[in-house]
C-alpha cells in the first residue's frame, strides 16, 4: 500500500512529507494506522545527526495512538480495530529480561529493532522508487501507516482520545514511570526534578501520584513555573538566581537533601548536581535525560559510599502491554493530566513546525493529527 | 590513668610506642581495654597523609575488641565485665539516620568524632606532658585503653576471641555487609569481586552465605587465588592475563554481566569497571573500596539508563550494635570464617611491622595483641 509520511532523509535536514510504499504485516506483526503522534526530543537528536546510532533514510516517530488495520499471520492478541499505542520497548513476555522483574528492557527484537529493521531483518517502507526506507525505534509513527510487531503494541480502551494519549507512548510514561516503577517514591518523600520540559512535567505529576511532601522543580526558565506547578511543583529553583552553589541549596530546601531526584535534562553536569543533592544515607538519583554521544557523568565515589544511589530509567521502567493500558486508564478517570501539555496541533504537513516549536522552547508538546 | 599506646605524632612518619595519659569515662562513655586490634588500610591512608581529614597527633585503629573496664554516667546497656567491639559507626537509635531503615549512617556524634574528639568536644588522651592527643574514628584501638561513647560499643558473647573478632570490628562486617546489608544478594546470582584482599575475601565469603551460585574474583595478584578459593570464589580473573577489555571478558564470564559487582580496591577505574561488568537492566555495583582524595568515578550515563545501578557501602551497611553481635555468633558457629584471614599477629611494640606487611601484600589481615 501507499501512505502518507514524513521522511528523515539525511541527518541534519528537515523532514521531507512524501507518499511511501509500506508492505502490509507478515507473521506475528501487525498494519496500524497511526492517527496522532507526538515529537520528542528523542526524534530532533536523532534527526539532528548527533545519536551515534541514527540511520538514514528513516521514518522518525515513536510516540503515537492508533488502529489495527491487519494483523499478520500467528497474531492472537489484537484484531483489526483495535486501538493500539506503539512501543519503542516492546514486552514479549518470554525473554529473560521480560521473565526478570527489576527490568523492563524487553531484548526479543532489539537487534534488528535497532538497525531500523522488523524482525525478520527487513523493513516494510520504500520509496516510491523502491529504495528502502528504515523504520526508527521499531515504530515509526511520522508516517499515517506502520507496521509492527505484535510485542510492540499495547492495546488501550477505545474511548481515548488519540490526540492525547499517543503521549503515553513515550513523555508521560517515561516520566510517571520513573517515579513509581523505578524509584518506587514514597508517600511523603522530597523530590527535587530537573528540567521541567515534556519529561519534568510527567516526573512532577508523577510524585503527586505517588503522595510527595515536596516536590522542588529546577529550570533555567522561568517561564516553566506556573505550569509545572499546575501539575504538582511545590517548589520552583531558577539556578540562575541562586547565590552561590545549587548542590547546597537545595539540600537545604529539602531539609537535608532530596529523597529522590530526576534528571530530565540529558546535561551530564546537572545529572552530577541530582546526585550529590540527594540525601546522605538514602537518596537516590535517577538519570533520564539522553546525555549527547561521549558525554561522561561523574562524581566522588563518597557521594555513593555516604549512601547515595545513581540509577536511570528507560521508559520509566514500564513494561508497556502491562503497563500503558493502566497508564490510559489513569488518565481517562482524571488521575493524571495530559490535555495542557498538548500545547500545540499541526497536520503532517506541518511537521517540522513541531521541531521548531521544540527548538525555540515554545511547546511543552506537540502532536500531529493524521 | 596511664595506657601504652602506638601514636600517629604525624603524616608520613611511623607510629610511636608510648605511654599515654587517659582521663576516664565521662557520662555516657565507657573505658575500654582492648585486647586486640587489626590493623586495616584505613588506618594506613591516615597514617600516610593522603586522607584529607586525617588529624594528628592522634591515636589510630578502630578494629578492635575488648573488655569494659568502667562505665560513666547514664551508661545502661554495658558493666564493667562485657566484651564489646568498638563500632567506628555508631548507632545511636535515636537520630533521623538510625530511625531510618534504608541506611546505617547514624549522625549522633559524627562532628566530634570528625574532628578526633568525644562527644562533648573534648579529647581523653593526652601526652605525659599534658598535650592533647587525638582520638580517631571514635575508636582508637592502637591504645592498650580507650574511652568510647555508650552508642559506639557493640555487646558480644564473651567466649569469642579477641584476637579473631576483632577482624569484626571492620573488614569482616564491610565485606559480609556489603552482600547481605547493602546489595541483598539473592540465593543464584552471579557476581563478580575486584580486589580479594581483606574487604574482597570477606565479600566473597559473605556471597557464600547468601548462596551466590558464581563468586568471580578479580586481581592482578594470582597469589590471591588460594584464599579466595577457600572463601568461596568460584572463578579466578587476573586482568592481566585477559586478551582484550576486561569488561566483555566479565560479562561472558557471567553470561551476560553480574548481578552484582563489588569494588574492594578503591581505584576509581576499577570502581569504573566494576559497574560496567553489571548486567544490562539489573547489574548493580556496590563501591566499598576508600578512593584517594580528588578522585572521580565516571561513566557514561547510557550505563545507567540501561538498567544498571550505582551504589555505594559504608561499614556494610551494618547497624553496629545490632549487626556486630550477631555476626560474631555467626563466627562462633561456623557459618564465616575468620582464622585464615589473620595471617599476622604481633605486640604493639611491632605495630609498624603491621603496617609493613600490609605494604608488601604479605598480609591479609595483622592484628595486635595487647
Amino acid at each position: 500500500m501507499r501512505t502518507r509520511a514524513a521522511v528523515a532523509v539525511e541527518a541534519g535536514k528537515p523532514l521531507e512529507i512524501m507518499d511511501v510504499n509500506l508492505e502490509g504485516p507478515r507473521a506475528g506483526e501487525v498494519l496500524v494506522e497511526v492517527r496522532a503522534t507526538g515529537i520528542c526530543h528523542t526524534d530532533d537528536f536523532t534527526l539532528s545527526g548527533a545519536d551515534p546510532e541514527g540511520l538514514f533514510p528513516a521514518i522518525l516517530g515513536h510516540e503515537g495512538a492508533g488502529v489495527v488495520v491487519e494483523v499478520g499471520a500467528g497474531v492472537t492478541s489484537l484484531k483489526p480495530g483495535d486501538h493500539v499505542i506503539p512501543l519503542y520497548t516492546p514486552e514479549c513476555r518470554e525473554c529473560d529480561y521480560c521473565l526478570n522483574p527489576k527490568t523492563n528492557l524487553c531484548q526479543a527484537i532489539r537487534t534488528t529493532q535497532g538497525a531500523g529493521k522488523m524482525p525478520d531483518g527487513t523493513s516494510r517502507f520504500s520509496t516510491l522508487d523502491g529504495d528502502e526506507i528504515l523504520h526508527y525505534m521499531g515504530c515509526s509513527t511520522f508516517s499515517n501507516h506502520t507496521v509492527l510487531p505484535e510485542i510492540a503494541l499495547a492495546k488501550v480502551r477505545e474511548d481515548a482520545p488519540f490526540d492525547k494519549i499517543c503521549y503515553i507512548g513515550c513523555g508521560v510514561t517515561t516520566g510517571i514511570g520513573a517515579v513509581i516503577n523505578t524509584a518506587k517514591v514514597e508517600i511523603g518523600s522530597r523530590c527535587v526534578v530537573f528540567g521541567l520540559g515534556g519529561i519534568g512535567l510527567n516526573v512532577i505529576q508523577g510524585l503527586r501520584l505517588a503522595g510527595a511532601d515536596q516536590i522542588v522543580g529546577v529550570d533555567i526558565n522561568p517561564g516553566k513555573k506556573e505550569m509545572a506547578e499546575r501539575f504538582g511543583m511545590t517548589d520552583f529553583v531558577n539556578p540562575t538566581e541562586v547565590e552561590g552553589d545549587l548542590v547546597p541549596y537545595l539540600v537545604n530546601l529539602t531539609k537535608g537533601g532530596a529523597d529522590y531526584s530526576f534528571d530530565a535534562t540529558g546535561n551530564v553536569k546537572v545529572m552530577r548536581q541530582a546526585l550529590e543533592c540527594a540525601h546522605k544515607g538514602w537518596g537516590e538519583s535517577i538519570i533520564i535525560g539522553v546525555a549527547p554521544a561521549g558525554a561522561e557523568i561523574s562524581t566522588r565515589p563518597f557521594q555513593l559510599v555516604t549512601g547515595r544511589s545513581w540509577r536511570g530509567t528507560a521508559f520509566g521502567g514500564a513494561r508497556g502491554r502491562t503497563d500503558v493500558p493502566r497508564i490510559v486508564d489513569w488518565y481517562m478517570e482524571g488521575k493524571i493530566e495530559i490535555d495542557p501539555m498538548i500545547t500545540h496541533t499541526m497536520p503532517l504537513s506541518d511537521i517540522n513546525t513541531g521541531f521548531e516549536l521544540m527548538h525555540s522552547g515554545e511547546s511543552i508538546r506537540s502532536v500531529v493529527l493524521y
